[in-house]
């Protein structure tokens, strides 16, 4: 099937209109038309190369939520008109343990990413959703359930789990004491979705500008962390931080907050970080995790949560074209709190 | 109760006789004649203020075994004769979370440390295990088990402990795979705790030097951290690996040996550690930890633990005199495993 979508040509061209094939429908592919796509910092880290495994031309977007158009001989559960959506990945080994236990993202020889991976049979590149259709294995599609603001669900495939797997990894619940570090696309996530597991949420802020915003979403109070004295009175006062910070920093400001045998765990930033210092892990068995999305099943179950909790990220809405410009006001983290693409506004 | 120790009286000074007097005996005290006293890298570190928290006079010494030899009117676990250990704690709270739990090492209020501390009645320092007598409240004298030589006993008290208690924190069992780096005084009990449990230990060593040393503590392999290729052989390969280094080093080349949701638990250094990458624990949800010593009730297991196992660290006696020697050689690692001072050489 031929489509459109928008892709970057180089790490230096802007998105562009740039028309594909998708392949023909295997036994257990569903396609779908794509109605939204969310924009996720790493579309723009890849269009760009920042990571330094890009391939050309590259078509981002895994944050997707469509309508099914046609199914596979094979296929089971959906059907033509389904809601359904798409996240990070489209495909893995289905065979190792992890994949066994329902930990695709873990799969022991990697997962295929929804864009700049190759698919496991042709090893053809895998192109995103920022396009009109999309075909996937039945695996790999998710069912939006009917209580969810299509136009809004998006997020969730990427923002939304890779805030929800560490919640659930360290066991938040109701009296929890969560922190979250950094309130943007994967940020507000975490704390609607921290607030509505029962936990009380502490969003940890460079100064109090935000602490209007993130009472709003949901979160009991701010931190402001250049503020020595409120640090030190909130020492040993988490069980679990999560750090959506996307760039480079210093994790050592938040490691005395932990409480004992409390977690930060990373989830926003691919690289370095600064020294730190092991006294405050040593003496309070604290630790610093990292965590990716999550799994299929625990995608699903985020998806069900949300629809029960009525939880929805904040979205701007844009039309395709307005990509590059978008890309730019994200790295101003001017967005509240996620751009996602109205993909009607491509043709 | 006039005693003789051992001490520094500055942070450049060596180690030398040093009379003081042990409090008389309260109702929940018992007291000692020490015989076996352990020499702990941490002794050497404060004795030289490296910490800058050393308050001088200071008597050394937290790896303890002794003989009661008189107790006060309220003692009810021990009597004259036994045989018994103090730890790096002489008291703590009682009373707070951690306290109650049976983890004395995590006060809310802080432990009092064997030396360099305070009494929480009196104010006045506490002076450790380089001398003859001890008096120490009943809640943190251990018992000695009959199958143990007490000539041998004392490290256990920090050095076991402190490796122990890791192990059983992350729940170390018949076939977890265990990693070992550092083979002093710590990583050589780490080594043959980890094996009692029915682990499989690997020794990780910059060269192949320590195999035959490796082999005969109870690892099964050891894995030369120099070597590329066995390294990357090696990734995602084991469930815990405790890192013994008492200096600062860089934990990136470890952190991908670590299978899913491993931890790497530092044990050995206070101080900074080098920046390290966020790619390995966000990818594989590894994580890093520290550990301190174990609880009252954990110490006392763990010296049962041995006693059943026939489990003893290797030690080189030494006389008290002998102490300045010793801890030169210990900073060129040049002892296997662990100095024990033999108590009856002082007088």
């Amino acid at each position: 099937m031929l489509t459109i979508g928008y892709a970057a040509q180089t790490a230096k061209s802007p998105l562009a209109p740039f028309k594909f094939e998708r392949r023909a429908l295997r036994p257990n592919d569903v396609a779908m038309e794509i109605l939204y796509c969310g924009v996720c910092h790493s579309d723009l880290h890849q269009a760009r190369d920042d990571w330094g495994f890009s391939m050309y031309p590259i078509v981002p977007g895994h944050e997707i939520v469509g309508r099914v158009t046609e199914v596979g001989s094979e296929v089971k559960r959906y059907k033509v008109g389904d809601a359904v959506a798409v996240g990070c990945m489209v495909d893995s080994c289905q065979e190792c343990d992890q994949c066994r236990k329902g930990e695709e993202q873990l799969c022991r020889k990697a997962n295929t990413q929804t864009y700049n991976g190759r698919d496991r049979i042709t090893k053809e590149p895998t192109f995103g959703g920022y396009s009109k259709h999309l075909v996937v294995r039945e695996e790999f599609v998710l069912r939006v359930p009917d209580a969810l603001d299509l136009a809004k669900a998006a997020p969730l495939l990427c923002a939304g789990i890779t805030t929800y797997s560490p919640l659930r990894t360290w066991n938040v619940g109701p009296g929890s004491r969560v922190g979250v570090i950094g309130l943007g696309g994967l940020g507000h996530m975490a704390v609607k979705l921290a607030a509505g597991m029962g936990a009380k949420v502490t969003v940890l802020s460079r100064s109090s500008d935000k602490e209007a915003d993130a009472l709003e979403l949901g979160a009991d109070n701010l931190l402001v962390s250049s503020d020595k004295d409120a640090m030190k009175k909130a020492a040993s006062s988490f069980d679990l931080i999560i750090d959506t910070v996307p760039v480079r920093h210093d994790v050592s400001p938040y490691m005395p907050l932990l409480d004992i045998d409390g977690t930060l765990v990373i989830v926003g930033q691919i690289g370095p970080i600064d020294q730190t210092l092991t006294m405050p892990f040593v003496l309070g068995r604290r630790r610093l995790a990292g965590s990716p999305i999550g799994g299929i099943a625990e995608t699903q179950e985020m998806l069900d949560f949300c629809a029960r909790k009525n939880i929805l990220p904040d979205c701007e809405m844009i039309r395709m074209d307005e990509i590059n410009e978008a890309f730019e006001r994200m790295e101003r983290s001017d967005v509240r709190y996620r751009f996602v693409i109205d993909m009607a506004s491509l043709s």
